[in-house]
Parts: structure tokens; C-alpha cells; sequence
């Protein structure tokens, strides 16, 4: 089956000459030639779905400034040189270093029960018994506000269910509390913040994510709980009961680590001094193996970079892979890398990122100067047919953000997240979760944009100055 | 709405009513009226819900032993009393007393990771720094024998995949190895087991349940793996790698505890003295809050009963409901039951056990004499409409398997279990995961069903001599 399918491929590009020899209205461009076949050889491929396996199986949990977040470093230099990439090389970032340790939770009373529970990223920890106080809910943060004396002494549950939506926007509404719920907690004198994870998913596993300490205000420990946990918790309170928890989290600031951006290239045949960017981020969560998050995301960048790359002509300008540090907990990777390439901003015409998971993915999303619009439809519009077609204003990413100050164009992909957030940021980011025909629409996707963007005649109007405020992306 | 739909039930009864007042080829039999009537009122209630909700966030876990199980025994008491059973009480049943204690795992190598596993129920602890050795997969437990040399001084992993299968058949497919693992790894000369959970979820969390360690061989601890993790095992065994594991395990066995079964009754009208057991199981695993396994089972026969206790006219017989201790790690409630209730044995007429999750119900299984079926038959064609008419032979459970040898017929739901070994024995066994329309389904179909059974002309035929033999049932 496998095999049949490869020999149509020949057939199929021999047409596509043909029409290209004789042209008419509806004669094939070479763009088009080539990204059909850059889209066909992503269905086919295997290349981003080993990757990500190697990656969680080799390397696993990789946060910033853990023993794995080295070899993650070591996984990618490799992993770029057995793929033909040049220039592959490390360079340097330095990144905060976090770690959780032991952590553990109980409802005291009205009856006991383990909780599932896990340190916010950036939490302190508690002193080693743990805390202990009543809970006190609030189902937003301005309802952490309006707790006032209640909140004193207790510790504040944000109860808060994060909706599934296939465009991800109950991320959007839900994540503030995740980064702001300890502060604005501690400011009501609160000893303890706890939340209903940002993650769409009933199971027993807890979600975790970077929380902000405000200035000024004591930090106090935070943990998100499993949603089953969170409920069973807003149902006693909702009872009227009193309900006493204890939590014990064994979080650790340390100084700051060294860790490293990986970088490697598809040299340009023309103008290699032009670069494509092509992203994801090489760090994860420490709890499960980063497979979607952001594995998946940097596994596509790999693979439609590679497919590239093997292509009997490379595109004029030169597409380079980076595998950014520390995007979870500090952005520490995209802005050393808008610092120390500062001087070749001006020649990086586009800067693509994925880091959305691995889901389903239709199309594209750009930020650029509107006259990029009609030659990013022509790129559409050739993908249209493959179900990967559509685009929409607003593209980027958290690490590639760093390059909006320099009007860099910037991308990503539109994915189906309906199910990512089911697994985002908890320990159950696994291999198991990734789909590789799903995700090889991803591949198809940014293969076929980054060629367009590499491959088209003139550079992209650069975002206008007064779009270049760099926006927090998460 | 809700008082739009109650307001229907008078008018479709009183059509009931109407066509019994005028006999003819159609005519409804009073057992037909009164079926409907439990059907209709078992779709809209609540009870068996609030029942479940009750037991798990005000008892949660509740294994045989433990202060969670005293505290279960006196929530049925109360919950049997406050719903209008007679008769309530508890029977006293010596039970077996296991902790699991803290429990970890870890990659040692290739790389290291921490596992998710938890201790099979009944395992011995490790000693207290944990177990480290090589692992050796087998998929079976012929695969484990064949192991011969290469288990010596390991840890055997048994990898095999439960199927997901409505009918609950992957269960029987896999669960003997969760029993039996351990020993048969033992008399290979390995030092501890560990086995691909029994559970069709691919979240990180494992499934217990018990092992059962042979006489005469070396017990060794024994765990199970969430699926996540035993396939990253089997996948870096599969690649070559010598893989190491730790883990460490505090289980302990401590000397037999008292624990009860509860009783409560709706007396017969009658026959008071002839008895149609309802049961599920009050104990539970200690992972999650014992919702799916057995809260549903068990607030299923409770509202079964409690909706006939309601009814104008009971039924010819008594109904007992029976809510067992100790089904998980023992089976003692049932044997005590039976022992306990020998000489009344041959005035049970039936026992319906009600213990596999809260998914659809569509019918009932049913085991006793062939002369039973046109009757049953009856009742089924009966609830056809309704959805919950299908019938099958093989009826029975775990705990009213000891009611077998006296000859006791026996029933349970036909119920779709695609989900439930989802969370059965795993910490995401939890209150969110029942569905109320779902379970209500049950109601429907095990109150008409026990009914039926409490009010026949005669009692149905018994269990011929020859298949009395008692068999376990898991």
C-alpha cells in the first residue's frame, strides 16, 4: 500500500511538469509544483513522528535548568546534523532554574482525601509539613479581590472550568488566574492559593504553568489541582460545609543555569543571507515528557525544514531551525535570540513558530504589512485542496514575539486544540497523545509556508511600526 | 421542563390505566403497568445520583480496613434508614486490612523518568530504599515462564494490552495476569513484577486490584504501570536498550479488621419471608472515591428498591437490599452473607448484583432453570420499548456468586463497560465521571427486573444441581 502510493507520487509530478510546459489560465506556477509536492511528501512522512519519539523517549521532561533540559540540548545539536541541516550550534542562554521537588495534599476536613495536586511553575514552597487552613472560594480574580477579610489566613481556592474550544480561546480566558491568582490571594492576606487547572480534562492529573509574583506582595505557595480534585472541593463549600486542607509543596528557586537556543540551517541558493525562522521550543514541563508540549510543535518545524532541504532546489533564502530555551517559564530563548542576532533582524524576512500541539492543522495565521496579503492567499489557495488552506490574521508565538519590536513577519499554525489542553502542561504529555497522520497536516502546513516564504520574489511588507509593541503571547 | 415532563407521568399512566380497564389482544397486565411506572420514574430521578454523590465526597475511598470502609457502614445505615428501607442493619464481616503506603518508580536508565505505578492490592512492600534491577518483558504468563534464566535477579514487566470492548470481555483477557504475575515471575527467580495496567485509559494513572500470591513460592512486590508508562518501557525495550527500574513500595498487610455488610429491606406485602436480593458493593479501592466501582452499582440498587418501596402496592416478596464489604480484596462479605444466612437460603428466589460502572444499561443476564425464561422473556419484551430489554444467559456477580451453591437464580445488568475500564481501580475512578442519564438506565431496568422477581406467581426455577458449582467470578 505504502509502495503503491510512493509510485503514484512520480506520476503525479510528471503531470504537474507537464501542465507547467504548457502554459495557460490554469498552468501550474513552479510555487504551486513545489508545494503540492512538499504537502504530498508531509502525508507520507514518518519524520516528524520519530522525532518527537526520540525526543520524549531519549531525553523526556526537559525544564529549564534540569539535568534533561542539557540533554535536550544535546538531543537537538545531534538530532539537526543526522538531518543534513549546516551550521548547527548551540548558543547560549541563560535561563532560570526551577524545580519542584515533593509535593503532596490532603482534604483534612470534613473528610479525608489525597488530593491531586501539583506547584505552580515560579511557586516558593511551604515550610516541610506543609500548610494547613481553611479554603475560601472565589470564581475569578477580582472575586479573589472582593473575599477581602475573608480571605485572611485562609487558603483561596480560584474555581474557575476552562472550556474546550477547538480554537483554544478558553486558554485565553483562564490562564490570567494561573498567573496572577497567588499575588492577588496574598494581597487579601490569603496563606495559600489554590486553582481549578487550566486544562480541559477530567482526569486526576494537575496542570501546571508559570505563575507571576507581583512586587511588593508575599509570595505565598500555589498549586493547581486536578479539575476532579478542584470540583470535589467547590461541592463541600458549595454544601456549606468547612472545608480544612493541607498542601506541602517542596518548590525551589535556584540561581540561574545555562542552557542554549539550537540553531541549524537550510542554506538559501540565492540569498542566503535572508532568513526564514522556523520554530519551537526545546524546553517542557517537568511533569510528563513534552511530547505535545511543545515536542510536537518543534518535531513539524524539523521535519518541514528537512523536507525542504531535500528538495532537488533549495529556496533563495536560507530557513533556519531554532529550537528555542526556556519558553515555559521565562522566554529567556527568544529574547536572547532577538538580542544576539539584533544586527541581522533586517534580514530575517519571516519568523514561523508552533507550539500549539499536535493537533489537526488547517492553515496559518500571519502578522504582517497588509500588502503581504495577496501572495500569502496564492500560497493559500494552492493549499486549499489539501484541507490545509486557510489563514488568518494573527500569527506568532511566544518566542518569535521577540522579533515583533524588529516588524519580523510572523506565523503560525491554525490548529484544532480541542484536545490539547486535555494534556498541556501535566504529566499526561505523552507520546501516546500524538497522532501522526494529525500531525503531519502540521508538517504539510509549515513545509509548504516556509518554502513560500523562502522561495518568493521579494521579502514581505514588514509588520508596520506601530503594530511592533511586543505583546506577552501567554 | 423538568415540571413539564413530571406532569406527563400521570397522563401516560392513566392511558395505562384506561387499557387495562379494556382487556383484549393488547391489553396491559398489571405487571406491565407497574414495569412502566418504575421505568418512567427511574428516568427522572435523581436518587440514585445524590446517592453516589453522597457516598463518595462525604466517604470517598473505603477499602476493607480502613477508616474510610467504617465510615461507608455507617453511611448506609443512615442512607438505607433515611430512604425508607426496614430492617436496617449490619451483618459483621472480618475482612483483610492492606495499606498501600507511599509508593514511587523511576527510569534509573536509559534516561531517567519518573514512572506512575502504584502497588497491586495485597503486594508486599518493598524494603524501604525500593528495588533496583534490569527489566524483562514478557506478554503473557506463558511469556513470563518461558523467561526462564533471564528473569533471574530482574524485574519482570508483563506487557499485554487490554482492549476496549463494550462487553467488558478485554477484562477477562488481561485481569489474570494481574493476579497471577507476580508469582509466576517469582518462580522464575525475579525480584519484583511489574505489570501494563489492567485499564483501557491512556492517562498516567495506574490500576490496581488484586494479586494472588501461590503458596510456596517467594512473594515479591508487584505493580502495575500506568499504560503511558509501561509502553515508553516497552518501546525502549523493543529499541534494544537496557532499561533499569526502581521502585519502591510501602505496602503492608496488617491482621484482619471488622467491617459489614449493611442490610435494609422493602417488606413484602405477601410472601415477606421469600427474598429477592438487590446488592452492589460498599467497600472500594483506595485510589480514587469508589464512584464507577461500586458507588454506581450500589446507589443503582438502592434506588431501585427505594422506587418499588414507593409504589401504592409492594410486591409479593420482601426485597433485601445488600450493600457487601470487601468485594475488592476478598470476596468475605459475600461468603459471611451466605454463611451467615444458610438456613434461609431456599427462601432467596433471586439475587441481583449490580457491579460494572454507571455506563448504559440495555437488559439483564440471568442464570437459574430453563423453565425461568418464558417469564423472563416477559419482563424483557416488557422493557423493549424503553431500550432495556435485552436478555442474555449468564447472569451473577462477584459477591452473590456464593449464593450459587444453594441455587439461588442470579442477575445482573447487561451494561455498556467501553468506558469503564477507563477508571476502574485508578484514582480517576471520581464523581464526575457518571453520567446521570446513563446511570438511570440502570435504575430503570433493576427495579422492573427486581419487581418482576419479587412478584411472580411462583418463584422461578432454581439453578440446576449441576451448575451450582461456585466459580470466581473475577
Amino acid at each position: 500500500m505504502k509502495n503503491a502510493r510512493r509510485a503514484l507520487l512520480p506520476a503525479l509530478l510528471g503531470a504537474a511538469a507537464f501542465a507547467l510546459a504548457a502554459p495557460g489560465p490554469e498552468a501550474s506556477s513552479d510555487l504551486r509544483v513545489t508545494l503540492e509536492r512538499l504537502v504530498r511528501a508531509a502525508c507520507e512522512t514518518n519524520g516528524a513522528y520519530e522525532a518527537i519519539r526520540s525526543l520524549t523517549d531519549a531525553v523526556g521532561p526537559r525544564l529549564s535548568g534540569s539535568p534533561g533540559d542539557a540533554r535536550a540540548v544535546s538531543w537537538a545539536e545531534a538530532a539537526l546534523a543526522a538531518r543534513g541541516f549546516s551550521n548547527v550550534h548551540p548558543e547560549s542562554v541563560t535561563v532560570p532554574h526551577w524545580e519542584r521537588g515533593e509535593e503532596s495534599g490532603e482534604i483534612v476536613s470534613p473528610v479525608p482525601f489525597r488530593l491531586s495536586l501539583c506547584a505552580l511553575g515560579g511557586s516558593v514552597g511551604t515550610p516541610p509539613g506543609g500548610i494547613e487552613a481553611e479554603v475560601v472560594e472565589a470564581q475569578s480574580l477580582e472575586g479573589v479581590d472582593a473575599l477581602g477579610e475573608k480571605a485572611k489566613g485562609r487558603i483561596v481556592l480560584v474555581w474557575k472550568v476552562m472550556e474546550r474550544r477547538s480554537d483554544g480561546s478558553g486558554y485565553g480566558a483562564t490562564v490570567p488566574i494561573r498567573g496572577a491568582a497567588a499575588s492577588r490571594a496574598a494581597r487579601m492576606g490569603a496563606v495559600g492559593a489554590l486553582i481549578r487547572s487550566v486544562g480541559t480534562s477530567n482526569a486526576r492529573l494537575p496542570h501546571t504553568g508559570s505563575l507571576r509574583y507581583e512586587d511588593g506582595v508575599p509570595k505565598i505557595p500555589a498549586a493547581a489541582l486536578a479539575n476532579p480534585d478542584a470540583d470535589l472541593l467547590h461541592r463541600l463549600l458549595a454544601d456549606g460545609k468547612i472545608v480544612r486542607v493541607r498542601f506541602a509543596l517542596g518548590a525551589r528557586t535556584f540561581p540561574d543555569a545555562v542552557s542554549a537556543n539550537v540553531v541549524g540551517e537550510i542554506p538559501g541558493r540565492d540569498r542566503p543571507e535572508e532568513i526564514v525562522v522556523l520554530s519551537g521550543h526545546l524546553d517542557s514541563w517537568d511533569l510528563g515528557q513534552g511530547a505535545v508540549d511543545d515536542g510536537a510543535g518543534l518535531g513539524i518545524a524539523i521535519e518541514a525544514a528537512r523536507l525542504i532541504g531535500q528538495l532537488p532546489k533549495r529556496p533563495r533564502r536560507t530557513l533556519r531551525l531554532i529550537a528555542f530555551a526556556n519558553e515555559e517559564n521565562g522566554l529567556a530563548g527568544g529574547r536572547a535570540y532577538a538580542k544576539a542576532h539584533e544586527a541581522e533582524l533586517s534580514f530575517h524576512v519571516a519568523a514561523i513558530e508552533c507550539d500549539s500541539g499536535a493537533g489537526r492543522v488547517t492553515g496559518f495565521g500571519w502578522t504582517a504589512g497588509p500588502s503581504a496579503e495577496p501572495f500569502l492567499t496564492n500560497v493559500a489557495e494552492i493549499l486549499r485542496p489539501f484541507g490545509v488552506g486557510d489563514m488568518k490574521k494573527g500569527g506568532g508565538g511566544a518566542d518569535v514575539g521577540a522579533l515583533r519590536a524588529a516588524g519580523v513577519p510572523l506565523f503560525s499554525p491554525i490548529q484544532d486544540t480541542a484536545r490539547y489542553f486535555d494534556v498541556h502542561h501535566s504529566a499526561d504529555d505523552t507520546f501516546d497523545k500524538i497522532d501522526r497522520e494529525e500531525l503531519n497536516t502540521g508538517v504539510a502546513t509549515i513545509a509548504a509556508l516556509a518554502y513560500a516564504l523562502a522561495e518568493s520574489e521579494t521579502p514581505l511588507e514588514r509588520i508596520p511600526e506601530a503594530e511592533r509593541a511586543v505583546r506577552r503571547q501567554r
